[in-house]
């Protein structure tokens, strides 16, 4: 992986740059769209290329891993051969799902006990295991495997477990070191900054990871109900440390004015399963405000979805006939809907990405802040 | 409407031909993509015009009379503008929907009484109304309020219920008459031949039909549970008496094998939810035979979906990842299987007309109708 920093704002620490990795590259900032399982839910592969075109998208291991099962990711020749996309690929650790399966995992120095969503086999993840699955996945960017802490959580909760997290970085890179590439390309590790939500440990763990020397670095256990403010004033402080010749990824994050507010703080990569997951309860993200298109308002809006908007449902479909879709639960309206949030949200990164360059991003995004927090 | 008869197998009664409308041309023989509640289910209509391109699709009346209600389309110009669709719409006239609601309806001369299955509300069907609901509805072909009898059906219920569905038909026609075009397009009109499975009753219906002078003739109250003998000696009667220079559309038939069987018996056009509502359930039509891609046998076949395919998920997806696709309930494998299949249906019937235009349908279909009777 090279990654090259084109520009830093002056009036902010947003950043244009780029990342070249074997499946090509990568503009930064970029959004991720989540593909969980394989899938970026009702978005066919070539609708992603064509329409959306993000340079890179996301997998869950631990979705992968129950299935379809890691053994049949090998067969396939990884996840980008499995699901038919030649772009990048980056897959999470597990460590997010492991907390979210709260009621059903034990967490210890060795690894992770867990039970399956699916059908309740107990399973155990390790630094070590996540590594050789991720190895086998075959994303361009494999996580390090880490402990996602809730929110709020205890300060000593936060200390013990940003240690433990240290401890199974150091246990991951000392078994990637001897665990092959599985494929005929390369594999980038990034550590992930933990803390919770006290500046002193998010210090204390940036510069943990900044020292793990890694060809990227993210930020985790944010965006996990704390109140924005606290979200950057984390990003704040962590961005300070880790080093700017590295991409920087914040995970899990957001909604559009957090991503481009993170931007402003110096973030390069983000994700987030809100474009995918709202589209689903039909909320559309456009650039002056959010709209419901379940609400009777748009029944008889037959103006195009939006105007603005970069992709052919943008054009081809009206707001009147999208709410009907939703009205009939016709899932075709999930489709619209999701096509639409995720051009919006690459639109989005690519056009912060233009305003970095040109060199008015504060002033644009300042504007866009107050644009997108309106209700249409 | 034009309809021109290009060609009549030697071997058999199939017919090539083709009816112009003010929304173009139509191939026949044709099958229509059922679009009930104005949404080919998980399909874009880009991906309808692109990959599967139909040459008209069907809509039904008693659902878009529910939703999104007859006025909204009226004010969106009608159906096409309402859902984006440029090309030919046929509708149906609510009679099977009133047979499938059979316990919450109410069939008298004047008309039927239902409810709701959405929210229990009570409604009206009548000849007269259900012709003034398709004129705003605005399809390029509309059909004859007709009661489509179930099976089996007493010889006394069919014989009266077919003279109440001629009574009908003469209302529809009168009604028409002093009912104008909605729109700045033409609307042609067709009758439905009834009697369930009785000959003497359907030669009877199909000469009431016959004389009514319509630029078109439609079969129902078939695919309804009767073996397939006799649907197809029901079609043979018919087809003998409905006139050469009209086009004969068989409705709500039928699987890939029972549309040769008709198109060799002379129908010229076919509906069925089967292509769809089959692939929602995991079950793909190939030139083979079908396939249960659910099946644990499909879980480490890598190959493409159907090498024969004529669409892009035919190409870009595996066996494989729609099994699990389909496994971990994720909606694109829906999406998928629902476009391999129109897909499917449409390139047989385009292949059909080949090959009576070449005149070796008979043979074709012969050998055609073997393969697909197999599992894969």
């Amino acid at each position: 992986m090279k990654f090259t920093l084109h520009k830093t704002d002056v009036l902010s620490k947003a950043r244009a740059g780029s990342i070249e990795t074997d499946h090509g590259t990568i503009q930064t900032p970029i959004f991720m769209p989540v593909g969980t399982v394989a899938s970026v839910k009702g978005v066919h592969q070539k609708e992603l290329r064509e329409e959306i075109d993000p340079d890179i998208i996301l997998g869950n291991t631990y979705h992968l891993f129950l299935r379809p099962k890691t053994q049949i990711l090998k067969q396939a020749g990884g996840l980008h051969k499995f699901m038919g996309w030649d772009r990048n690929i980056l897959t999470d650790s597990g460590g997010y799902q492991v907390y979210s399966l709260s009621a059903n995992r034990k967490i210890k120095e060795e690894g992770v006990k867990f039970k399956s969503h699916i059908d309740g086999s107990t399973h155990m993840f390790t630094p070590e295991n996540v590594m050789e699955i991720q190895r086998v996945i075959g994303a361009d960017i494999i996580m390090a495997f880490d402990e996602c802490t809730p929110y709020p959580c205890d300060y000593n909760y936060a200390k013990r477990s940003m240690h433990m997290t240290h401890r199974w970085l150091d246990r991951c890179i000392d078994h990637l070191e001897k665990t092959p590439f599985e494929y005929d390309y390369a594999q980038s590790f990034f550590p992930i900054v933990q803390g919770s939500t006290y500046k002193d440990l998010r210090r204390q763990s940036a510069e943990y990871i900044a020292n793990a020397g890694a060809e990227g670095n993210a930020i985790g256990g944010l965006s996990v109900g704390e109140p924005a403010d606290e979200l950057y004033a984390m990003t704040e402080v962590v961005c300070e440390i880790l080093p700017e010749d590295k991409p920087r990824y914040l995970m899990g994050v957001g909604t559009p004015i957090n991503i481009l507010e993170n931007i402003a703080l110096g973030v390069d990569m983000f994700d987030c399963v809100m474009p995918t997951r709202n589209a689903r309860n039909g909320m559309l993200f456009t650039a002056h405000g959010t709209i419901n298109i379940k609400n009777k308002k748009w029944e008889d809006d037959f103006s195009p979805l939006d105007e603005m908007g970069t992709t052919f449902v943008d054009r081809e479909y009206s707001k009147a006939y999208l709410r009907h879709l939703f009205a009939a639960n016709e899932y075709l309206g999930k489709q619209i809907a999701t096509i639409h949030n995720l051009g919006f949200y690459l639109w989005l990164v690519r056009e912060a990405r233009k305003r970095i360059l040109a060199g008015d991003f504060r002033e644009w995004k300042d504007r866009m802040v107050k644009q997108m927090d309106k209700r249409l």
